[in-house]
Order: structure tokens, then sequence, then C-alpha cells
């Protein structure tokens, strides 16, 4: 049965198919953590391999890596993490708005405030820590609490922290805590909350080993963690991600046009897989989402039910990430350009610190954007005028996680046989390909329907005979017969993205 | 310059060459944690792709997923983790040895024992502990202390502890530090110490959406993080590592056919890539080796620079994981056989809990081993006499990270647009290829000859006269002239892996 909530009937489609499991299920869950089941592995792979070819093979200017999630906890002191992950979060005992207290307006304590409570409106007066509920002007609020965006662990195999409360315990609490702090701090490792950084820690060393020459990239592809207050949308936001990002380095001066570019590269990748292009579109940063090194961004949105919402950021970022880091580590982290002069001295040879064109896609995001495009129902009524539609997911053929399906008419007769071989020569193509032979035809063609199976090939009584078998396509549901010695050949044609 | 140390050798041509960099390396360093550079990401990839390819698309009973790092703590009490992985350590002050306290073997408290310090023999006695160094008898031993070996952290973006704190302090210690420990524990998730336990939790999932039947196996590759008592070896033992596991169901009482099947499939895959496969071995475990739970098992091994070590486990599990994960989350983990009759009851229909046998594979092992097995150094001299001795990767064509590289022989003449135009093509076919044009052509080809490359193809002079450019062979050095038109041809054949 189909709700009228579409991402309802993603979410059934993603459990009941083997796409998308809750992690830890069987224990309850894990909140906001997913299993990629052994369909979603497919789409996920296939997504970040499209992701990897045009970023890497398709081009001669773009270096992969893959950093570690654990980094070096200076990293995210000079990024900026650190502070900006760890602000003092209030919480609203009457709306239950989450705030962040820094960010509240002030006011003065003791002015008179009027807010909503069970239905009434309720006046009172600002306490001592001078601010009011942003969103309702409750004055009834939590203490400040240290919200921490970054997953914090300790390097290691000993617990500090039982020897520091052991060694301190007894002391005045102020002076308890801090030597807690302390300790905890200096032992502290974190799980990153982006992949950017390892792009900007490593410069040097990709340039050192590649000789790559400005304007080039970095890239990868991995995991990413963060706390979030609020987790929503399935697997739109949730705590443990995975990030698929580019930083570009490029002339300073050069940036604009860079950043053009690569919105429409982006742009044009999103399309080439949609069948909704007009579903996809860019947005600019207003001034105030910018973050203050950032000089101008882009958002490519996709619509999803809840109204269009970021797939993928492209900022640029300015000097500002190689800068920092130089600053903190005492490295040189520049490039130099022999052929052009410098602009100060108007000598030949010039060292600058290269500009960033970063464009940063969520790929777990990506998958859901996919789904939800692929996801076509068409209305159709049997001849007593009942409900009859057809649920296919129209998926690019380089995203189906299956790409051809072989079914036996029937479990005998010589037809199981003829239908492993096949789906063995296709599989030799190195396509991942399935033979099935579970329930009636019927439910097998409305199952790789679902799945966005793009072909099934059907053996039969006739296929003994003449040696063809039918082969269905998805979009169409159009049945062929085609000889079985060309029907690899067909195939590669029909699936000639590959 | 070469050591006679060859993981000095291996660690520098890493560093030097882009496979491996230590992680956040500007900043000093992460203890045990590793980044892959532009060609260390290509050979994992290969590696892990062609370990995918043998495991899911190759055969038609085995299922991929991708799980999530963090799940839930119960997942780890059922399995065994959260008490074996929190051990209680002791550092022995003499020979500096770190043990189990558990482990040591019981003494009386005033046994007299006899060990060594500065180069003197010691007498002395055994403390109220219970035990002396296991390694040197020495009773100058640290107290006892937390291990864990697994990384801890706490969802959710609020910290406990600090409000713990505050309301606890001045408590009598004890207490205090009960209630420490009840929050801590309360809140705490974990890294995944192996991805094999999320097969396991998602049995019943997998087999509901696929209608996999027994024998079939989950697989999965991923990242897990253990707080390692030792770090050693480059990547062989690091904090953060990558893993290749497949959890193989099988019937009661098949698993010993199951498990050497397994065994000879595994050899078999990392013999294909093996340039000497007398450094692969098996070896079975022995009776102390054996989990409780396992029936039997092997490793795989190569032989590493310090000797022969583990690559790869394979044990024999019986159905202790889906037994206390059914029993702890109260889920039914079993198998139900239509075909098979029950034997204790004779009936037709068997349900059973899958007896499993599991090949667990150390991917960042594996690019360790490949890397050495494929380092060859051919010596010889040149005309005076002196050292020239070649070193190149014998890399398979499949693992290698870049498949051809194409030069120009000079910067002018038209070559560098041939060569751009022949890598492009080369990139058209899926290939990763480089257009290289950096120093002479000599310090060209050694430097693929380092990378393992298996093709450079050099445009000269005679390209732009006769159409033709030469191909030179890594593995011999041989070169010879193919005609433009025929080249892509030429190498794909010689490529022919693909």
């Amino acid at each position: 049965m189909l709700s009228s909530d579409p991402m309802l009937n993603m979410v059934s489609l993603c459990k009941r198919r083997g796409f998308v499991f809750q992690s830890s299920e069987i224990y309850g869950g894990l909140k906001s953590a997913y299993d990629y089941g052994p369909l979603g592995v497919e789409l996920k792979r296939n997504l970040a391999g499209q992701w990897w070819k045009s970023m890497i093979y398709e081009r001669d200017d773009i270096y992969g890596i893959d950093a570690s999630i654990l980094m070096h906890p200076d990293v995210w002191r000079a990024s900026g993490h650190l502070q900006n992950f760890t602000d003092p979060l209030v919480d609203c005992f009457d709306c239950k708005h989450r705030f962040r207290a820094d960010k509240a307006p002030k006011q003065e304590p003791g002015t008179e405030v009027e807010f909503r409570r069970d239905g009434k409106t309720i006046k009172g007066k600002v306490g001592t820590c001078g601010y009011a509920c942003p969103n309702c002007s409750s004055n009834s609020l939590s203490e400040e609490r240290a919200f921490r965006g970054m997953f914090q662990t300790t390097l290691g195999p000993i617990d500090p922290l039982g020897e520091c409360i052991s060694a301190h315990y007894g002391k005045p609490k102020e002076e308890f805590l801090q030597e807690v702090r302390k300790v905890v701090e200096a032992n502290a490792v974190y799980l990153r909350p982006e992949t950017a950084q390892a792009m900007f820690v490593q410069f040097q060393n990709v340039v050192n080993t590649t000789s790559a020459k400005v304007p080039f990239g970095i890239a990868q592809i991995g995991k990413s963690f963060r706390n979030e207050i609020v987790v929503e949308h399935f697997i739109f936001r949730s705590c443990e991600f995975e990030q698929m990002e580019m930083e570009f380095f490029c002339e300073p001066g050069s940036q604009k046009e860079w950043l053009s570019y690569w919105v429409d590269q982006r742009m044009g990748w999103y399309r080439k897989f949609a069948n909704h292009p007009e579903n996809f579109r860019v947005r600019e940063h207003g001034p105030k989402e910018l973050a203050h090194y950032s000089d101008r961004g882009f958002d490519i949105e996709y619509k999803f039910p809840w109204g269009f919402d970021e797939l993928e950021g492209i900022a640029s970022r300015t000097d500002f990430d190689l800068t920092q880091h130089a600053k903190a580590s005492g490295t040189k982290l520049s490039y130099f350009d022999p052929k052009k002069e410098d602009p100060e001295t108007g000598k030949p040879g010039w060292r600058y610190t290269p500009y960033v064109i970063e464009p940063a896609a969520g790929l777990t995001r990506c998958f859901l954007a996919m789904m939800l495009d692929a996801y076509t129902v068409e209305e159709g009524k049997d001849a007593s005028g009942a409900d009859k539609s057809r649920i296919f997911l129209k998926l690019h053929p380089a995203l189906a996680p299956i790409k051809v399906a072989v079914f036996p008419l029937i479990k005998k007769d010589g037809q199981p046989e003829i239908a492993e071989k096949i789906a063995k020569d296709c599989r030799a193509l190195g396509w991942n390909a399935r033979y099935d032979d579970v329930a009636s035809i019927g439910k097998r063609y409305a199952k790789h329907d679902e799945i966005g199976t793009p072909f099934c090939v059907t053996v039969d009584n006739q296929t003994v005979e003449d040696q063809t078998a039918t082969v269905r396509d998805r979009n169409t549901t159009e049945q062929i017969r085609v000889p079985l010695d060309q029907l690899t050949q067909y195939l590669k044609e029909r699936l000639s993205w590959a």
C-alpha cells in the first residue's frame, strides 16, 4: 500500500528491498546511523565510483587521497572546528527550542517578557543569564551546557580520566573540574567532521610527490561524523555520513572563474543521472550564509519532499585553510610558479598561497536524491477498474545495483541451467547480474522494477527449442526475444554507459 | 640510497612517491594512523575492488553490505568485545613489559622472587596484588589500569560527564566514581573493532530482503578501530585500519568442508596477484589460539621482513555469534530449510542456527604485503662498473595505480598534444592514465618503474613523422614501436586482466 507521504514510501522500499536498514536494528537501532544493505551498498558504490571517475580518471589535474578519520587534534584547532563545535547550548522548557546561548540576543536581567505556556500568556522577567528564549521569549530555561559537535575519543589504551579523578578528588570543585578538563582535552582526539581538512594538511605531500601544477585539485571520498542537534529526514541528516569532497587550488584572482566552472561541472554531473533535472537547482549563498573566510558560495539543491535542500556546497574558501595550517604547524604551505611574475616585486617567479574552490557533496544525500528522482509510479487499472499501478526505480544504468536479472520461467526442463549460464556470462563482463527463481514471473518483474534492474532476461520453453530468450526493458516493459548467442552483445549495447 | 632494511626502503618509497603518508604529518603526526596518497589510494581501491569482485560479482551466493562504524553498544556486550576489550593492564617498572593482570600467574603474597635490575640480581617478595611480572619476575609494578581496546565516544551533543560531576561532587570518592562510571557507560558508543558483527546483526534483514538460501555469505569492506597496546611495522598494525570480511553461513555439520573450501579460495586469490607465491602460506591455529567458541581456524600468512605474520584469519565460528545476538536481542536469528528433515524429530522442515566460516582479511595489511611482494631490485652495473640497479614495483596490472603513463620526449614540435591525446584515449577506456612531462625520459622511466606503471608510452620526433610511439614494458624494459591507431588495442591486450 502506498502512503501519501513520499518519504514513508521511500523508507519502506529501502528497508523492504534491502537498500537501507537502521543500524543495529535488532537492538532497537542506533539513533541516526544507517547500514546499507545488499542493494544499497551497490548504489552507493556506483555513485562514489562515478564521482571518482569524473574527478580522477577522466581528468589529468586532480589527485585522490584517502586519509584517516582520526586526525591530530591540532588540525581542528587550526581549522576553527574545535571552537565552533563546542558552543554552549540551552533548552527552552516551554517551546523545547534548543539554542546557542552565545547567539541569543542579550537582554538586561529583569527585562519583562511575555510568552505562551499551556495555551495561556504568561508574564515574566529575564533572569541573570541575560537572555530569554529567542523562539518564544520564555524565561524558563535550562542551564548552559557544552555542545560537542565533534565526536571525541581517546587515543591510547589507558583511560586517563580514572587516574585523574583518583589524583585530584577532594580538591575544591572548580580546581578538580579544571584538572578533569585538562586531562580530557590533553588526551582527546576527534572523529573528523569533514574530509576536507586532510586535503589541506597533506597539500605539500601531494605537490611534492606528484609534481602537480596549479590549478589542480585533491579529492577524497570518506566517512565523516557530526553529533547533530537535530537528525532528520532518514539518511539526509545523520551523525555518521559519507562525503565526496574536492579542494581545487588555483591562483589568487582566478577563484571567481573556477567557482563558476565547478558549479557548472557539478550540475552537469547530477543532470547526467537525473530523470527530472528540473528538481536540481543552484542557489547562491546569501551574505549571512558565507563563512567569514569565504568570498562566495553556492548550494546545489534537490527538491526533496520537504522542499529544496542541500546536496552539495560549492564554496570559494580563499586562502584561509592553507594559511591557518601553515601558521599553526610552522610548515610552508605555498606554491611556487617559476613562469609567473611576482605581482609585488615585478620579478620573475611567484610564490603564493593558492586560493581554493571546494565542491563538497554528500554521498549519502546524493543516494537519497537519486532514489527519489528514480521513484516512478505508472498509474494503471486492470480490466475490472481496480488500481494496478506499476512502481519502478528509473535508475540510470550506471547506478542500478543489479544490471541484469535472469529468470527460468519454471524450475525444470533445463531452464535453470540455461538461466544460470546467462547470469554467469553477464558476470564475466563485470556486471552485477543475479539469477532469480523465487515466486511467479510477474512478481519477479515487479520486484526488479522496484529495485531498478534495467533488464530482465527470461528463459522459457521456447528457449530450449529455438535458443532465444525474452529481454524485458524496465522503463517500457517492452519484451523482445533475443538469440542466446547475441544476448550479452545486445545487453552491452543497451547498457552502453559502461 | 638503499638501506639494508627492506622495511625502511618500503616506508621511504611509500612516502616519496605518494603511496602512504603519516596522518597529520605537518602537526608531528598522529600515532598509528596513515593517509593514503594519490598512488596509495588507487592501490587500495584496486585491492578492495578485486576482493569485492571475487566475493560479490563473480558469485551468486554472497551479498554485500556497508554498515555504520558506530553501532549500538549492546552489540559489543553480546559479542563479548566489551568484556574482552576492557582488561586490567599492569606495567613492569623493571623490564617495561605490559601485561594483563588477570592473565598473570597467581602467586601467594610474600613468595620470594628474583629478578634483574640495572645489571644486578635483586631478591624481593610478591606484593598483595598476588603476582609478579610474568616476564622478569620483578615485584616493582604499576597499579592495575583499565585497558580499553575499543575507542569509546558519546552519541549526542551534550557532554554528560560535566553534569554528573556537578551533581555528585562531594560524595564519598567510591560513590562518586561509581556515578561517573555509570554515566560514562550509559552514554558510551564504540567505534567498531571489527566489521564482522554487522553481518550477524543484519543477518535476518539480509535473508528477508534477498531470499538468500544457506549456504550463503554476507561481505563487507570497511574501517575498524582498535586502541592497540603496541603499534608496529608501519601500516601492519595501526589503530585505524581497513578490513575485508565475509561471514559464510552454512548448515551445522558442513563447517569443516566449507572451512577448507574458503582456505583454498582465499589462498588462490592471493596467489593470483603474487610474484612470489612461496611467501604466502597457510598455518593452522593451535588449540591455544582458538577463541573459545571456534572449533578450528587457519591464518594466511605472508613472509614479512620480520617473519611470517598474519594477513587473514579464516575461522570456523560455530553458531556462537548468531546465538549470542539472538539471546541478547530477543530476535530470532535462524534459518528454515523446508527441504531438509529436522534431525531431532525426523519431520520434514528444519529450523536451525547456521554455522559460520569467516575469512577476515586486513586490507591495509594486504596493501603492505603486495607492495613488498612487488618490490624488485634488478642489479646492474654501468660501463664504469658503478652500481646501476633498477628498482621496480612488479605489481599485477589489476593492482597497479597507474596503468599507462604517456610522455612527450620534448615539450614542443606537437609532441605534448599527441601525448595528451593518447592519455585521453586511455582514460576513455576507464584506465587511470597519466600524462607526464617532468624531467628527462630516463628519470620518468625510473619513476614509473618505482610506482609500478606497467606501460610507458613515449612520443618522439619519429611519432610526428610516421605515427608510431614507443611502448616500454616495466617488467622487461623492452621497447617496441606501435602505430598510434593500434595503440589502445595493443595496450588493452597487454593489460588483459581488465
